[in-house]
């Protein structure tokens, strides 16, 4: 999507030497937009595991040229599997990085040591224009969600939890991607971003993206999200997810599931947005089988934003004697979830429905 | 309370002086113990409104305060009025506050100037003694239902939000009487505290005055309250309200209604500590007959901490461009309350219920 008017993707190869990559520093977003140069598998590595690049679909295309970067160094059977194994440990939740790895793993591993770099940055390449097709086809498939609420002008008020922006993918987004679509053929699209405590990847990241492309939006701490919907300014909510189970169970950012329940409550349409390889076929059970990421406490304990001076600073807003924890994502049961919005159509959240639209797959 | 030791109340008459009255300045908490002086009435209106006061109780203390500062500078019937217009035009929601001052107003109108200022710090002490044994009863309804969940040393896990301590009372609190009292007594209660954004009265105001009394606790983002009932790790919800309609219906710091729904989802007890005066007997449904504080969006926009220098600091953490709301407070209907935690024992929420045990009140 567009940065004041100029097309990008969140991750591309640098046109000038045509093999180091390009990302966009998203710790240092919405103050600055750092484009950084990533030439190593231990730089890539980093960049996932400290977040400069986040997102499940992103993590995965980053992850992908993470893999390249560390053959056009050592195409060697020993490191293409210390590359994969390294990245596959960065984070733990999003399925998406496995899915991609697995890919990498199973198109280089046949090939000769010389056939691997330019085939790894091939498949690497494959993997984003893919997801940005995904991406482009879950926003076909929303549209029709909003512009249901959005006749004869009528505001479209859509919450979002988190950042499911193009900048989580490669473009387009998931959660984002109907709401940008919506946005661009005209139709009156409002969207609640709570801020998404405590990395506030909502108010750094989701308002920063909405803004840039010109869409309007209101920022709001995450506790108003179900007061929002209480007094009917919630027409529909649409989030991303980290991971869907088989039996339509989604592990999403913390939080996620608070807001489930209070669409659910309301009557309201809880959407969840995602491309088919965030679906894990190999569990069930979202509550008891996903693995969720404890995060440092310092993220609860801490703030950063932008002093009055201009500067970036970090304030601690817990008194220092006391603890914090910080786990970075929660499961919302299939039975609160209205549906999935998938790039081959909307689907409810359950196995029968998910193995029959996705028989090749599941 | 205690802080590090020594005793506190959170309003007093100045000893030294017999009419100043001193009030901890909580928008300094937790970094520094500010013991302000109040000594005329446009002064307490004022730290009403800047929330240096804050917690419908103490709201309540201090209007009554601000009475008795404003007739000791002139007793007349026309200055009275002024300052009960004055002060009851502060914060909308808490109805206390107007509880408070329509006592004084009884009190006070029918005696003789000479004789009001006398009568009106014996009235304002007389609510600040009534609402200690007030919260200390609370606390006494409340300890057993921590205590079974103690047997044989196991830890209490409690969940709250916002802050009902002793600072939002006078002593003792609310929703923390009950945990003072049961750490007091000697059991393992540890208690979760949200965060409670934007204001951060979980992890600014409980944190600290639960850490300085002694009791164990872990601050966590209100977006993780959920996911800590979904794992097993909450035994019950204690929060505090700034309004209680005759239906039931609990008004209370915005957030308050996800964690009731989360509670009901998992089967976990969801109780409202409050004293009777609490209750807004005028109304029944909350949704639409309880008026929503809807406060500045720079305290969603920014956060104030202390930087890595000891220097306290507000940093922004929205871009610019992007507009925030703020509703302050949200409804739990009824039907998510287990029940009521009051000085007079334990209540269901409902008309029934209310109006048998309150019969004198309702």
């Amino acid at each position: 999507m567009k940065i004041d008017g100029t097309p990008y993707r969140s991750i591309w190869v640098d046109e000038a030497d045509g093999w180091s990559v390009r990302i966009i520093d998203q710790t240092k977003l919405p103050w600055s937009v750092d484009i950084v140069r990533v030439t190593d598998v231990d730089t890539m590595a980093h960049a996932i595991k400290a977040m400069l690049v986040r997102g499940a679909p992103l993590i995965g295309a980053s992850a992908a040229y993470g893999v390249a970067l560390a053959l056009r160094a050592d195409a060697s059977d020993s490191n293409l599997r210390s590359a994969l194994t390294l990245l596959g440990e960065t984070r733990p939740t999003a399925i998406n990085l496995r899915w991609a790895l697995a890919r990498m793993e199973k198109v280089l591993t046949p090939l000769t040591q010389n056939a691997r770099v330019a085939a790894a940055y091939a498949e690497a390449l494959r993997i984003c224009d893919e997801d940005v097709a995904t991406n482009e086809a879950i926003g076909r498939t929303g549209l029709p969600l909003l512009a249901a609420h959005g006749k004869d002008g009528r505001r479209i008020n859509v919450l979002t939890h988190c950042n499911a922006g193009w900048i989580a993918t490669v473009d387009w987004g998931t959660a984002l991607a109907p709401i940008y679509m919506a946005h661009d053929s005209g139709l009156n699209v409002h969207v609640w971003v709570e801020e998404t405590r405590p990395r506030n990847q909502g108010a750094s990241l989701t308002a920063w993206e909405l803004g840039k492309h010109g869409v309007p939006h209101t920022v709001i701490a995450d506790n108003a999200g179900g007061h929002m919907m209480q007094r009917g300014d919630v027409d529909l909510v649409i989030v991303g997810t980290d991971r869907v189970t088989r039996a339509g169970d989604v592990a999403n950012k913390i939080g996620t599931y608070l807001k489930a329940l209070a669409a659910v409550d309301n009557n309201i349409p809880f959407w969840v947005a995602l491309p088919s390889s965030t679906i894990d076929w190999t569990i069930s059970n979202g509550l008891t089988d996903i693995p969720i990421e404890e995060r440092s406490p310092l993220e609860v304990t801490t703030m950063t934003g932008r002093a009055l001076d201009g500067s970036i600073a970090t304030v601690r807003i817990v008194p220092t004697s006391s603890p914090a924890a910080n786990p970075a994502f929660d499961v919302t049961p299939a039975r609160l979830v209205t549906g999935l919005i998938t790039e081959r159509g909307l689907c409810d959240a359950n196995e029968a429905a998910l193995t029959e639209m996705f028989q090749d797959l599941a």
